[in-house]
């Protein structure tokens, strides 16, 4: 697709020198072997990722992606769509748990507004990149056009680009938009090939009425955009959402210059899977912050084979998931750097 | 038991109306209701625990309990016993993974010599309370006296009068001693009434050969000390160590004295059984931080009703699983205490 030229360049390869030579390092470490566990694993990855013997996630970069979603008025979602631009006010004065994280974390956030429903006009930390007023209603027609498709995916590219010029070494994407989980449902189910029953669940608190509602959206977009040999970037313009589309833009680019992604939550998953399925190196730049306590979730770890570090029933999005690993990622690589080997502690080794 | 006897002063009850509050506040908080999962309930908790509307577990005080384990013998460790003298000074020198977290999260730790195999002299940065060379090798005689017993649960519950004189808000127990799982999985098993096989496990990496002496080991030494009608003391002082008894007398007055508990890993886990078994509402006071790899643990945390909040496959002791939990519980505060909530926010609730 003209000006998406770039999703075929090539993504970086990880140093499997630098990860060995991690793993090398944690075995000489003054503890029994592997006893540190799954902290071994990130201070290894991240290594691999950073080609670095001294890794750290630090800066962490967030791009906040906001965005409307038309398929909102099928009744999608617990809250109405009015609440997407109160909650970008509240996350850019630092009132929403993203804001508060990051701060309490030390991480940069860059928050995007792609195309909410209602033009805010100026708002002081906001960068507008807007496409639109919000998405098409996926279950009536698609959710952008093929220019609003290059241009989100570009959003997300150049995003990864500030993230670099500002030094970052850590990206974690989010986004807050009313009804997001759905056509998070609709793009996974499409490119997994599940049925919407498997994988649709109740996003910010729906009863089992609303999730029926749900189900049925999310049914008939896929009956309506869903025919053999679309192109997975055909799919995502038909069943994304502008914060979808953007992030898989981001993760494809961070992989491409060698900056590791923490993936956040449900929706970021999408984006994974998408990006995955278009480029699948991307995957080795990705690191699985949590497990959601949308049910889908777990079929979309499962298809990216992924075993996230967290499992602690979150389900808030915004990337909260991904900014609660970071403390853990940074214990793991002063504990890599810091620790005393055998031989310099004078402690027997078996 | 003489010198004993404030083990059955009351426990402090919990502050529900504080816990209530915290409760409150969360749905108040702009994010959808329950949406960051066990993050709420961390900030809930130590809220009822420390009956305060800004709850926080700073500061945090460790207690690091060092011992020998005269079943050690028995060839139950991949590490020979001097290893625990080592690192005693791996740990007081900075170097090992629980000085290293300690530093990194800003953590006071006090490391306790309660008696290794060989006396050290002074060591800077150890406190020496030496009940003896290491304990008896529980397959063939009891681990300590009862002189030892009221001396270690003694010097668990001065260790906590340090802390709160110190400040502390949180409290974490650790430990480091070669040869400690096998005591560790004898008190389960003689506390829980499981047989040895469900709880054994390989500790700091043992071969199923190892294992199997492991097993044996633990069977001599329940065939040899379980009698019917003997006390959780008895228990104790038979076929315990200096470490979780001084533990279980460190939890029991942090719940008389209302500091709320960070439980570590499997070892810890033992001393939480006895403390409970002594007195039942000091399972109130306990945050339990992480699923350790030692098979038995799962059992152990069903026993306890505790469902920890990370399973990141370590099994290092130490301390170091309470610590990883720490960044956590603090992003769970700060997300309390600083989020907007709806009205602030003038965000639509529903």
């Amino acid at each position: 697709m003209e000006g998406l030229l770039w999703i075929n360049d090539p993504i970086l390869p990880i140093d499997s020198m630098a990860a060995d030579s991690a793993r090398r390092r944690q075995d000489q470490l003054t503890k029994p072997r592997g006893s540190l566990g799954r902290l071994e694993e990130m201070a290894i990855k991240l290594a691999g990722m950073q080609g670095a013997s001294a890794p750290s996630p630090d800066p962490v970069h967030i791009l906040q992606f906001m965005s409307d979603h038309g398929v909102a008025a099928e009744g999608v979602s617990l809250y109405p769509q009015e609440v997407t631009i109160q909650m970008m006010r509240n996350i850019a004065h630092g009132g929403a748990a993203v804001s508060v994280m990051a701060e309490a974390i030390g991480a940069r956030m860059e928050i995007i507004d792609l195309g909410i429903l209602t033009d805010p006009g100026p708002v002081e930390n906001v960068r507008s990149e807007r496409l639109g007023f919000g998405t098409g209603n996926i279950a009536r027609e698609p959710a952008m056009s093929e220019e609003q498709l290059v241009a989100a995916m570009n959003a997300g590219r150049s995003g990864v680009e500030r993230a670099l010029s500002n030094g970052a070494r850590l990206l974690i994407c989010g986004e807050m938009g009313i009804g997001n989980t759905t056509p998070a449902t609709a793009v996974a189910c499409a490119l997994l090939d599940k049925p919407v029953v498997d994988m649709v669940g109740p996003g910010t608190g729906l009863n089992a009425e609303g999730i029926d509602r749900k189900r049925q959206a999310i049914e008939s977009a896929l009956a309506l955009h869903l025919e053999p040999g679309r192109s997975t970037l055909d799919l995502l313009a038909r069943l994304g959402g502008f914060d979808i589309v953007a992030t898989t833009g981001a993760y494809i680019t961070a992989a491409q210059r060698g900056l590791p992604i923490l993936v956040d939550g449900f929706i970021m998953s999408a984006a994974a899977l998408a990006a995955v399925r278009l480029q699948p190196e991307v995957r080795n730049w990705m690191i699985f912050s949590h497990t959601s306590a949308e049910p889908g979730h777990r079929l979309m770890m499962e298809a990216l084979d992924a075993d996230p570090y967290l499992d602690l029933g979150m389900r808030l999005g915004e990337a909260t998931g991904g900014e609660a690993l970071v403390p853990l990622l940074r214990l793991a690589c002063v504990v890599h750097q810091r620790m005393a080997t055998f031989s310099e502690a004078g402690v027997t080794e078996v």
